[in-house]
């Protein structure tokens, strides 16, 4: 028998251009003789569809593209993800589309609550295990989290019958490196039943999130013997056949997309991740404002790669603190890109809004109130651009200065999509680097990499007036924020103990300026955003008791 | 024997604070011979501490306080509220302190998860009840949700021998109008275990939400006979007594607070919400952007009550199109309330970035983009005196406007705090006219309660020219986004096809508005915020197959 997984890239409540999709990837599926073709989880609504899922009609819009998809589709069997309302309640289900009808429906028994995860909010856990016979072999089918604990999934399928193949569809959403454990999960599942796995992922970017694919085939024993592309559409094919009681897998040749390192990793993500943010929500032109800064810097590289240097534009907005050198990086930058390229000089406007401020007793011009409004003067000069040509402003703050604050609220964090907010600092030099690889030429010129950090808001600024080294400063925040380590735990580990009290401090502190910011694309396993959850108000004091 | 229930505002993550918080009402408690005394569900750290619940050291930071308070408090038993971390799980507890020690613990059985309740992604359920035993009384403890659920209820205390008394302890958000259901549930509660009821509720602002306390007792036939007051600190006392098996309860005279309607209620809980937002996260001042129209004006004699006269700033940013009506409206309004005011005309830095703007091809004085770019400039303004003067920004958009989008991003929503984000605008009049008559005075001057809303961006501009008449669209939004209603089902109760449709389009199409603007104080069942979770990429077509 014929196994194709259908990775592709769903939109959220694209019922009906999502089954579209489905009906092309049928139709390559059945041309290379698929039996039995499978979808991601939820393909059908594309994952999360959060509250959506709360409002009936979109239940009930949801079930007919099902039933339509399986009319539509008869020369194969589907399994294919969707929300199941039954009875009152709603499941994440699998449904299986034979002879024109949704034949069988599975319903998962693991819903995930941790992290990014908020499953148990709108779905009931299914308590039947489903397996399907096809051409002599037993099929069982499971959806994400199933296979996570292999324990429960042993239980769960003990009294199921012999099981020649199992097959889990999911919407696993990508950080770095993560491939490797689900690698793990999907081989051990394998080894643990004694049959061949089909694992089917969802592909695309959805607000924060993105869904890498590389489905993957193992053999019984364990092996991964074939995986599909990694963020991208594909179709991915093996054979199974079952003699003497024992069951081959055998994948179509050429079929696995090539292994990639983790800063490839990222740079896909964050392409990937803006490309579907930008396109998804209507839009194919962006705005950047280019400072002549390594962050804005690959920020626009990103977006040239995502969208074609012909849908960005770059604009520098510089003042009087403003080098020549960095003015002259902005524009080699922009030429490098081979993008169009504004200047709009906000000193006349810095001016005049100062004059209006200094009739204010007690205004300071020097002070960082004075410094703020030069970030917000660009902010809006930028939303007006948007605002007037239909064009996304992308915000180039990196997760470093995000953590800690040191951003400008409706300065340089307005704007609809954040690029980079996921990006420590150190890994922004490393993916400048991996830029100008890739491109075998310099995209980021080499000052712009080597340049002091400075956000040249007042003369001779430089980052270090304010925060630690960015070696140190990410260290922290590591620990911290993606590891909830306490400040003992990090100065246990070597860290310097004043350094990690005022960091800490300062990503308490600046909770409310994140809780207004645009969202970003996720690629560490705990992003500022639906992962992590904190109170503005929060008194908690992390660094109570230091020894 | 004597009970004391011990409503008071706490503070997430204040541990300490909030201990020092009991202590004191313990003393009062003490000498009052209360032999009882009860606070709220998680006390010790206030509701919700989202993520912090994930932090090892804030769970024994937690404990600790527990620990302590038992020993400070041996002259009578107390029952409280902490996060109980045991064997690597998570308990929203209730901790019983006699003799110096914390004696038992009692695990919530039910966790919300609904709405704005997260509690299944920090918490493990408990299956045990807890009856402890005073004087010669059975008394059951619960926690908030446990007892919401009658059926469960009665099923989980049956083997738990006779009760006497059941105490549930509470965080229970507060919407308009929902004490009616509490009080149901409440003495449903009594009337099904056929005992007397305290029900201890918490105090206060935290973020988006209010817990209006209102503390009660019920006699064994579900009779309330006292009730705490709303929205403020109290400490609510009963005498219970058993004989010849007939458990009696008797209240302390004078102990109930006055019933309150629902605009009073809206009042206090956005006085209330402001006053903790602002005093909680270490401000004292505010500074609002008075236009002279009505919104502005009843968010600043909101503040005013908050705050006092004397930490509150009205600023108005006239341009050309504000009208002198409008100009000297927001002065009146300033002065009713006694508040410090500032014109900070915005002509002349409008004029300054039109002319920068305009050397773009493409730039047009008339459109929207220049509409938006005075509202940012106002916004700028506002933001640089609050970084100048450490005062933080209240914004003053109603749910109306917010729902469908009718506002400038880091223009009118730049702020820290949105004090009638969830009020729609058809009540915001009814503030109005509430506010005045409660100060027997004129606040909100009469030419601003009559005046056609009008954003003043451009010539002759009126709300109706973009959308429809409040009465209707408020119709429509408490519909689609409170009741998750579809475009059919509001068409079907008589709404317009058009308007419906038209709405339902701009509320999704504004999402990322939304997202990226301040918190604000929730008044209705579902308010935007951690209520309603919409993607912001979402193509779903709520008015697919209209009939």
């Amino acid at each position: 028998m014929r196994i194709g997984l259908g990775q592709f890239d769903a939109v959220v409540g694209d019922l009906e251009g999502n089954a579209e999709r489905m009906r092309e990837i049928y139709g390559q599926a059945v041309e290379k003789k698929v039996d039995l073709l499978v979808f991601p989880e939820l393909a059908v609504c594309s994952y999360p569809p959060e509250d959506l899922l709360l409002k009936k009609h979109f239940l009930d819009d949801n079930r007919k593209v099902v039933e339509k998809l399986a009319t539509n589709c008869t020369d194969a069997t589907i399994v294919v993800g969707f929300a199941d309302h039954y009875r009152g309640k709603t499941y994440n289900a699998a449904g299986v589309l034979r002879n024109g009808r949704l034949a069988n429906v599975y319903r998962k028994g693991l819903l995930p609550n941790e992290g990014v995860f908020d499953e148990p909010r709108y779905f009931e856990p299914g308590n039947k295990p489903m397996v399907i016979t096809l051409d002599d072999l037993n099929i069982a089918i499971t959806i994400c989290r199933d296979i996570w604990d292999i324990e429960w999934l042993a239980k769960f399928l003990k009294n199921a019958g012999q099981i020649d193949t199992l097959l889990n569809i999911s919407a696993s959403p990508f950080h770095l490196g993560k491939i490797r454990t689900r690698e793990d999960i999907v081989s051990d599942c394998a080894t643990r039943l004694k049959c061949p796995v089909g694992y089917c992922n969802l592909v695309g970017g959805q607000d924060e999130l993105i869904f890498d694919g590389r489905s993957m085939f193992t053999d019984a024993a364990g092996k991964i013997v074939a995986m599909a592309r990694a963020f991208e559409d594909d179709l991915l094919i093996a054979d199974i056949t079952k003699k003497n009681k024992t069951v081959h897998i055998e994948p179509q040749p050429n079929s696995s997309g090539a292994d990639i390192g983790l800063l490839e990793e990222a740079y896909l993500a964050l392409v990937l991740g803006t490309k579907d943010y930008v396109r998804k929500n209507g839009f194919s032109k962006v705005l950047i404002g280019l400072s002549g800064g390594i962050d804005s810097a690959i920020t626009a590289a990103i977006a040239v790669a995502a969208l074609g240097a012909e849908n960005v534009t770059g604009i520098t907005m510089p003042s009087k603190f403003n080098s020549a050198e960095t003015i002259s990086d902005a524009e080699r930058c922009a030429k490098n890109l081979g993008i169009k390229f504004m200047t709009i000089p906000i000193g006349s406007v810095l001016e005049q809004f100062n004059g209006s401020l200094e009739k204010v007793d007690g205004w300071n011009s020097k002070g960082l109130a004075y410094e703020n409004l030069q970030a917000r003067i660009r902010g809006t000069i930028l939303m007006s651009l948007s605002n007037q040509f239909d064009a996304l402003v992308l915000t180039t703050g990196n997760k470093s200065e995000i953590a800690v604050g040191y951003t400008t609220l409706y300065g340089d964090t307005a704007g609809g999509f954040a690029v980079i907010k996921d990006v420590f600092k150190t890994m922004v030099y490393k993916l400048a680097k991996y830029i100008n690889e890739i491109n075998s030429r310099e995209i980021i010129p080499k000052s712009v990499i080597d340049r002091v950090p400075t956000a040249e808001l007042r003369p001779n600024q430089k980052d270090s007036d304010s925060l630690p080294e960015y070696d140190l400063l990410d260290k922290i925040l590591k620990g911290y924020v993606e590891e909830d380590k306490s400040a003992q735990q990090l100065i246990d580990e070597g860290l310097p103990k004043e350094a990690v009290s005022r960091v800490i401090r300062m990503v308490d502190r600046n909770e409310y300026k994140r809780r207004q910011s645009p969202p970003g694309v996720k690629i560490t396993p705990k992003a500022f955003g639906r992962d992590r959850r904190l109170p503005i108000t929060n008194r908690y004091n992390h660094s109570n008791g230091l020894k």
